[in-house]
């Protein structure tokens, strides 16, 4: 594990906190590197049920490292191949958040700015303590939250998401959670407990289960509706032909817990 | 009319109770038999302006049948050819409220769990009791709410969907509305006279009007912007062309109230 | 410019002001006209950084003008070929707002209603006086309002898009920013105050920067997630290559004031 990014895993809840405040957690290549490392690692170890993306410092993401990129306009081409590949980098960091086969919860304390910001948007929910705040500031220096918005604009409303872009403000936590963009707003001392409740609450369900319907989630919402439906028939079909299904159900009729086959 | 689903037509609105409230008015196969005819029926009778769904019992719709489906786990191929049955018809039952001539209202008290919040999603419009409950469930059972969800993600964010589907938690009527499940919250006392009021006002409208518009809404919403344009532009053509736009524009040009032409 | 649409042009943002109070700002063909044109002639203007729609009168904007489409039903064809001409010019001309390479905000004190509805709608931004009310009011005239409702359902909800469709009915400010119609509401007597902030704020960042951004946000909205990623990694390649991104994040590490390359 790098050093940028710290790991522990407690009941099936893996955290994993950006712990760069030197650099206010930006998503360096070393940093997106690590959480893709870990993402992926995570993706396949049966003892983490649920993952927690949390940072220190003052800020939860401050986005793309604007000093890497700057390095990089020294390169023969101006930096474009390396940049190419950035963006790449940090589109597959983000579709692998979506595309995670385990559900991935945001815990934000401070600023979320720009791909830090897109971080948030990307992961399947997200809490914020009061003080949190969220921006795309591309804008203001010369380049727009092109990216981000991708992620943005699938969680809040196309006003809401113009606002951000084209203004670069910063918007506090309560608008966040009024666009769409945050489940959540607590006191920032119940911050760390309240995501942990929430994680031990998704990390009590069966692990196939919600790895089916994740998957079925993102998928059905790019989809017209006829197809949507087509396609998410199959996969109940498929979900209760399933070992859990069946152990859920029978144990919901028969009032006691379910032994779901993933249990540790 | 099945016994499972109570009818009554007044002043061009149809009213279909749910009336099972032994089984929380589950969507056995029976009820969706029922609730389809009846749809179906509704749809070819030009009685019937507006169609509001209700329920009796303190649960609007417990979603599918589970001892249904239970039994036939028994069956040869382990239910998988009445599972697949069971969804394609549950999925034409949703289908077919969105794509019914007629606006479909749903009228909201007690819990719509699984299948029930997708009907009340499905629905192009719904009132809640303030008592009314709603929530995602199948994840506590193994068995993840993936057709529910095509509707859910097509009326509310994002996080909002996902905190529903990930923690199978009961939201209250005032969370739905601030998600976009409902329209309006009122006491409970209120809720049949709302809807009734709601109903006999979208009754006294043009039916062609507002077949033609209900089914350009859900196609439009479905297709890039540039075509969503080119379709709708053809269908304002179309109904511009239409006897009661004729009439509709000269009554109001004229300061007169409108015959439609296929008033009562 | 047509006696129409005043047309005032400071600090870089473009005022253009509907100015046809005798027919409550009628979206006419000589209305559609002039907003076509003056848009266009916008566009290539290095002088326009940001463009507001306002309106003079008690309302924004009362959609079609249906004296001019009541007059086109004695055309040997009952105005067939004068609907569709009409219809494409009306999404011709929101689709040139979407389109256009600066940013639009409306500002919107009075009734904004159907075609008038979806010209908000269409703006990238909008912020309305407290007074100010929006309806899709087509259904009372036997005209469903299929066009507005492209605009409509792109910015709110599906429940709340449909109850404004399928009643007609009016909704005040405070409804409409809930809805998410609207950015911001505040007093009458700070309207344009506001819009004046707002518009200068955007005109201060990078042209070039903003016109990226904006064509890549409606881009991508109607791709599915993997190509709207595929492609904003493109977008924000070359925006990083562009003269403005080097200037703005140098002088942001320099902690110094961007030259933007357009700035006048």
């Amino acid at each position: 594990m790098s050093s940028l990014l710290r790991s522990a895993l407690a009941g099936g809840v893996l955290r994993l906190t950006l712990a760069d405040a030197a650099t206010r957690n930006s998503l360096s290549e070393a940093m997106m590197g690590a959480l893709r490392a870990a993402l992926a690692e995570a993706a396949g170890d049966r003892s983490v049920r649920v993952i927690v993306l949390a940072a220190e410092g003052p800020a939860f993401s401050s986005g793309h490292n604007l000093k890497e990129i700057t390095a990089h306009r020294a390169d023969p081409d101006k930096g474009a191949a390396y940049f190419a590949t950035l963006f790449d980098s940090c589109a597959a960091l983000m579709l692998g958040i979506v595309n995670h086969p385990k559900p991935v919860i945001a815990e934000v304390a401070g600023l979320a700015s720009a791909a830090g910001c897109q971080l948030v948007a990307s992961c399947d929910l997200a809490i914020a303590a009061e003080g949190a705040r969220f921006c795309t500031p591309g804008v203001n220096i010369g380049l727009f939250c092109s990216t981000p918005m991708v992620a943005l604009s699938r969680n809040v409303a196309s006003k809401h998401a113009m606002e951000m872009l084209l203004t670069g403000d910063v918007y506090g936590a309560e608008d966040a959670q009024r666009f769409g963009l945050v489940n959540r707003v607590v006191p920032a001392a119940d911050l760390t407990a309240t995501v942990n409740e929430l994680a031990a609450k998704i990390a009590s369900k069966s692990m196939v289960t919600l790895r089916t319907g994740k998957q079925a989630f993102y998928r059905q919402r790019d989809l017209p509706l006829a197809e949507a439906y087509a396609y998410t028939a199959r996969v109940m079909t498929e979900n209760l032909l399933m070992r859990d299904a069946e152990e859920g159900i029978a144990a919901f009729i028969g009032k006691r817990d379910p032994q779901w086959s993933d249990e540790p």
